[in-house]
C-alpha cells in the first residue's frame, strides 16, 4: 500500500513534469539537464564520419579498449592506481550504479545515502528491496557522491569521508559531476584511499553529452568477472558505436580545454541563479554549489510536492520536487532542487520571479487549508 | 558449488572464446555475428552528418516517438495491434528480455525455455533464480522465439504454438531473427494473438547492426508503467544518438529491401554451410534453417564442451559450444551451434574440413580416455 501510494504520487508529479518540460512557456528550472549549446555536436559529427564496420559491430561485455585505458589514465592522474581490465563501461552512471549494488548488496540490505539523494539511485535501491538510511551502523553499503552531490553541489566535510572511510562498508562512489567543480580542483577519488571496497562510478553524461550514454563502472579487482557477466545479463555490452565515436573524440580535442569552458560556463550560470534567489527570495535556505548543475533549497513551509510542482507550474517554472530526493516518508518541510544548467543567465531573474510567486502563491493556499481545517497557524 | 562449478567452466570456455575471436588463423563457425560487411556504414554516416542537439540530450525512458511509431507499425502490418505508448526502446534485445522477465516473475518462480536456448537468457533467468524448464506444467512464465529459434533456425511447430497459447501464462516472445527467414514470410507474431500477456521483443540487430544497440519491448498495456520504471531505473534511457541515427536512416532508406538482400545473403551462407556439412560429415545430425544465422548440430559422442572447444581451436576453427544453450545438469550427448553468418561461403568448405578434422580428435581422445578408465566402448 505505502508502494502504491507512493507509485501514484509519483505518476502526478512525473505527469507534471512531462507537460512542463513539453510546454516552451515554461521556464525549466528543473530537470538537471546539461546544456545543449555546449555539446560538440561538430566535433562529435566528425569523429562519426571516420566510423567503419568495427564500430557497428557487437562488442565484449567490458567495452572497448582505449576508452578504459583513458579512464584508467584519468582516476591515475587523481591518484587512483586502477588497471584497465577493472573498467567496466556501462550504459551511463546509473547502469553502473545498478551494477555495484547487485555486487556488493542483496535483497534485505540497508544502504547509506544522503540526507538528499540522487533520486533514480533512491528509486533503485528500492526496487531491489535495499532499504535507503542514513546510519553508517545500520547499513551494509554506502552510496555517496563525495566531490559534488546531486543535488546540493557540495563536497563531503573532511570528517564525513574520514567516516565513510573508516567503515569497512563497501562504498559505491559516484563521480558523476566531480570533474564540473567550478575551481577545477578535482580531487582524489575515494577509490585512491579503498580500491579493495570502492565501486567508483563515472559518466560522460555531464561532461560531454548524455544521449550517448558512455558512463563507467571501475570495480575492486576480485569483482571483475562478476561485473562482466552483470553486465552481459543485462545488456551484453554498452553501445559499440557511441564507444568509438568517443574514443576517435579524445583522441583529437583536448578534454581539460572541455572541462575549463564547462567550468566557467556553468559557474555563470550558478551565479546568475543564486544572486536572483539572494535578490528576490532572501529568506529561502541554501549553499552556494562548489559545481554540479543545480541549488538544494529547504524552507520551513509544509510539505506538498505535487502541490508546490502544479502552482510553478501555473506560474510558468518547473521545478525539482524535494520528496524525490528523500529517503524517508514525505512528511518533510517544502524542498526542491533548482537546476541552473539549462537556462541561460539572462532568463535566470525572470524564472526566480515565477518562482517567488509560486511560492507565495503556495503559502497562501497552504494558510488557507490550514484555517479551513480549524488548524491555528 | 554447483553455481560455482558452471561458473569455473564458463570462464575456462570465454577464455578459450576470447582467444579463438583474437587469433585471425581460427575460423570462425561460432558467435553468431552478423557479417560486417552487410553494415550500411554509408548510410548511416550520412544519417550522422544530420545530427542536432536534440540528438545528443537526454530522452524519456520509453525512447523517441518516431522510432516507437515505425516499430508499431512494422507489428500492424504483421497482424498485431500495438500502440506506440507500448512500446519501450532498449538496449538491444537482451535488455528488453531482463525487463519482461522482471514484469512476469519473480525468484523461485521457473520458466519453460526450448530445449536448445539462447544462452544468454538462460544465464539471466538463473542470476534472477528463475529456474528454467521444459515442461508448460511447471512454468509460471514461458521464454520462446517462436519463427525464428536460435540455435536451431527454425520456427516452433503449429502444434508447439497452440500449446503455448493454449495455457494462461505470460509469454516472453523474442522475435530477434524473425524478419531474417530465407523465404521473406514473416508470419505474425504471437503477440497478435494474446496481447493482454505478451511480452514482445525485438531488435535491429541481426537486420541492421548489433552495435547500435537498439532493441524494443512491447508490453501489455497495464504494463507500461511499470516497464517504463524498470528501464529508467536499469539506466535510465536507450541511447538518444543512436536512436536519433535509426529514425534518419529509416527515413531515407527501404527497409524491406535491406531484408531481402540479407535474406539471400545468408541463405547462401547457409548453403554453402549446410553442403559442405553433409558433403564431408554425412553422419551428424541437423536439420536446414529457414532462417537466422546457425545450424545447431547434435552427435551421440559423449559431452565435453571444453575439450571439444579446445581440439576445435587446434584445428583452426571455432564453434559455440552445446552445453551454454542447455538448461539441464551438462551430461547429454556433445552437441554445437555452427554460425555461418560471418564466414564467405567461399571459407565455408575449409572450416568444415577443419571440424571434421577436429571431432574424428575428439572421438579419438574420447576412446582413448573411455579405454583408459577401463569401460568398454
Amino acid at each position: 500500500m505505502e508502494v502504491a501510494v507512493r507509485s501514484g504520487v509519483e505518476t502526478v508529479i512525473e505527469r507534471l513534469q512531462r507537460r512542463c518540460a513539453s510546454d516552451p512557456q515554461v521556464l525549466p528550472l528543473s530537470g538537471g539537464l546539461p546544456a545543449d549549446e555546449t555539446f560538440p555536436v561538430q566535433a562529435l559529427a566528425h569523429a562519426l564520419s571516420e566510423i567503419g564496420p568495427s564500430d557497428l559491430q557487437y562488442e565484449w561485455p567490458e567495452g572497448r579498449t582505449e576508452l578504459r585505458r583513458w579512464i584508467a589514465a584519468r582516476l591515475h592522474a587523481r591518484g587512483a592506481e586502477v588497471a584497465p581490465e577493472n573498467v567496466l563501461i556501462t550504459n551511463g552512471a546509473q547502469q553502473a550504479i545498478d551494477i555495484a549494488l547487485s555486487l556488493c548488496s542483496g535483497a534485505g540490505d540497508a544502504i547509506a545515502v544522503p540526507k538528499a539523494c540522487y533520486p533514480a539511485g533512491l528509486e533503485l535501491f528500492r526496487s531491489r528491496d535495499v532499504t535507503p538510511v542514513h546510519e553508517l551502523l545500520a547499513a551494509t553499503a554506502i552510496y555517496t557522491m563525495p566531490l559534488i552531490a546531486n543535488p546540493t553541489g557540495l563536497p563531503l566535510s573532511g570528517e564525513e569521508r574520514a567516516a565513510l572511510l573508516a567503515s569497512s562498508l563497501p562504498i559505491i562512489e559516484d563521480d558523476a559531476y566531480a570533474e564540473l567543480r567550478f575551481d577545477r580542483l578535482t580531487s582524489a577519488p575515494l577509490l585512491a584511499a579503498a580500491p579493495d571496497r570502492v565501486f567508483h562510478v563515472g559518466t560522460l553524461s555531464k561532461t560531454l553529452c548524455p544521449g550517448l550514454r558512455v558512463g563507467w563502472l571501475v570495480v575492486p579487482p576480485g569483482e571483475r568477472d562478476n561485473a562482466r557477466r552483470a553486465k552481459q545479463r543485462s545488456d551484453l555490452q554498452a553501445n559499440t558505436l557511441t564507444q568509438a565515436i568517443v574514443e576517435k573524440y579524445l583522441a583529437r580535442e583536448s578534454f581539460e580545454d572541455r572541462l575549463d569552458t564547462l567550468a566557467s560556463f556553468y559557474a555563470e550560470r550558478c551565479e546568475a541563479l543564486t544572486d536572483a534567489l539572494r535578490r528576490k527570495l532572501p529568506w529561502l535556505r541554501f549553499r552556494n554549489p562548489a559545481g554540479g548543475f543545480a541549488v538544494w533549497v529547504e524552507t520551513e513551509e509544509p510539505g506538498d510536492d505535487t502541490e508546490f510542482l502544479a502552482t510553478a507550474a501555473r506560474h510558468g517554472v518547473s521545478v525539482d520536487p524535494g520528496g524525490t530526493f528523500r529517503s524517508g516518508a514525505n512528511d518533510e518541510p517544502l524542498a526542491f532542487r533548482l537546476s541552473f544548467s539549462s537556462l541561460p543567465p539572462s532568463a535566470m531573474g525572470d524564472a526566480v520571479n515565477r518562482l517567488a510567486d509560486a511560492l507565495f502563491d503556495y503559502q497562501k493556499q497552504g494558510q488557507k487549508a490550514r484555517r479551513a481545517s480549524g488548524v491555528a497557524a
